[in-house]
This record gives structure tokens, C-alpha cells and sequence, in this order.
């Protein structure tokens, strides 16, 4: 036991903050840590959402102008996450989407390395999602992220 | 969007924090996160560890006193986490520890029916882990639980 170690405060310094723009209400109590603790300890927040793979059929990707729209629809909601962590206090808060993959693989090899986190912040899917393993998002995540992960439900 | 919603703050109120005695070092950080927020928010915390089936051998067993010093060294690891947290002005710490079953099992169907968490603080199983599925404890809970689970690394 490294009573010495044990002794030091930990608080987390960057924040990442994974929402589901399908699935809106499955973020809400994670948003809600992640800005109270993004507030009160003055950390660096990122919202990332990902547009999946799985949420473009085949028709839509045949239908002109039809994937623009949903990346548009993510890109928004990130905006209007960001807009309202900057309200609550939030001091640095950067919006991130990213387009068309797997969410798990782009987390794990093009968000994590780019923002640093130390800590991953993640809902826990409704009966709303649309994803076929309901839940799994944040837990596949905490599964291969070699960071700190909390499911927020 | 619940804009009202997501302007509230979230604050964690019970912190049921999991420790390992055979792995201490996969607990020091999950230590340090409980610690630090049940004192700057001034949450209920519980400091629980299990004596596990699988570390109880059946030369163990057969062996007479072997169990019961391995519930001791439990016991008493889980003492010393009560004290540290106390020291380091934690108000609201209880330790619990409890004998001889499967963790995931025993965390799940006893230990959150009686203390209620909101979060549940698990570590990361280390090379020092003598758990044949290292760093799965945590994830395991964090799949069945309904309560909000931080795996900390």
C-alpha cells in the first residue's frame, strides 16, 4: 500500500466527453458531470459525436445530399452541447465531430491521440438508440481505452 | 435536447469504492479519485473488498487458519483505506468487507442493495493481479450494474 501516493488528490485535467446525437437523452447525466466537473475543477472539456457507419443505409447513401444532412444534424447538436458548457462556466470546451466510422475505432485511434484525454466520459444507451448492441458504446470503450472511462447512467 | 436538464448540475452522493487487497496497486488511483471527490463534495463513501472463491486454494482450505488470515489481511487492508480516507477529511466512510465469493456477484446482489450507490469506483487489475481475467472486475460490474461505474487507470 503506497500510503504517500494514496494521499495525493486526483483530478482529472482533460476531459473527453462522447455523445450520441441519435440518442440524445442517453447524454444528458453524462453532460451533466462532465460539465459539473469541468466547471468546478476548471478542466478541459472535448464533445466528440460520431456520424456511424451503421447509421447510413444504403438508400440514404444513394439519396443525394442525405448524408450531409445527418453529419449536419451531429455537427449541430456537438455545437449546442458546446454552447451550453460555455454557459454553465466551462472556461475551455472544444466541440469534435467526426464523420462515417466505427465509433469505438475513431475514439480509439483518432480522438484519443489527438486530444489526450484523461478521462472518457460516456452515457449509457436508452431503449431510443438506434445501435444494435444497445449500452455497449461506453463500455467497449472502457474495455480498450488504456485512460480512465466513467458510464454515466 | 433537455436544455433545463443538462443545465443542472450532477454530483455523486454515495461512492461505493472497490478495492483489491491482493492487487493494492490497482486500487491507489481509484483511492485517490474516490478520495478526492468524497471530500471536495462531501459524499457518502464505502470502502468494500471481497475475499474471493478463486483465491481460496483447496490446500488453502484444507490448511487450518489459512482462510481465516486471508480474510484478515482483507480486513485489515480495507481498515487502513477507511483511515487514510479519514485523515484526509472524508466525513462519511464505512468499510466493509466480505468473505469468500464470486466479486462480480457478491458487489452486484449484496453489497449495492445495502449501501445504494449512485457510483461505483473500480481500478484496473495490474501485472501484479493473481485474478485469472486481469482487469475485468471492473468492467464486468460496469456491464451489470445499473449505477454509474468509473474505471479509473
Amino acid at each position: 500500500m503506497q500510503v504517500d501516493k494514496l494521499k495525493e488528490p486526483l483530478v482529472f485535467h482533460r476531459v473527453l466527453l462522447t455523445v450520441d446525437a441519435d440518442d440524445p437523452n442517453s447524454s444528458t447525466r453524462a453532460f451533466q458531470y462532465a460539465t459539473t466537473m469541468a466547471h468546478d475543477y476548471q478542466v478541459e472539456l472535448c464533445i466528440v459525436s460520431v456520424l456511424e457507419d451503421d447509421d447510413i443505409s444504403i438508400f440514404d447513401v444513394m439519396t443525394p445530399g442525405k448524408v450531409d444532412k445527418k453529419e449536419d444534424v451531429v455537427r449541430q447538436a456537438v455545437e449546442d452541447y458546446t454552447t451550453i458548457a460555455e454557459e454553465l462556466g466551462v472556461k475551455h470546451v472544444t466541440g469534435l465531430t467526426v464523420g462515417a466510422s466505427d465509433v469505438d475505432d475513431v475514439i480509439l485511434d483518432k480522438v484519443i491521440p489527438r486530444f489526450k484525454p484523461d478521462l472518457i466520459v460516456c452515457g449509457s444507451d436508452t431503449e431510443d438508440s438506434k445501435h444494435r448492441v444497445p449500452g455497449a458504446v461506453g463500455l467497449r470503450i472502457a474495455k480498450r481505452a488504456q485512460v480512465s472511462v466513467i458510464v454515466v447512467r
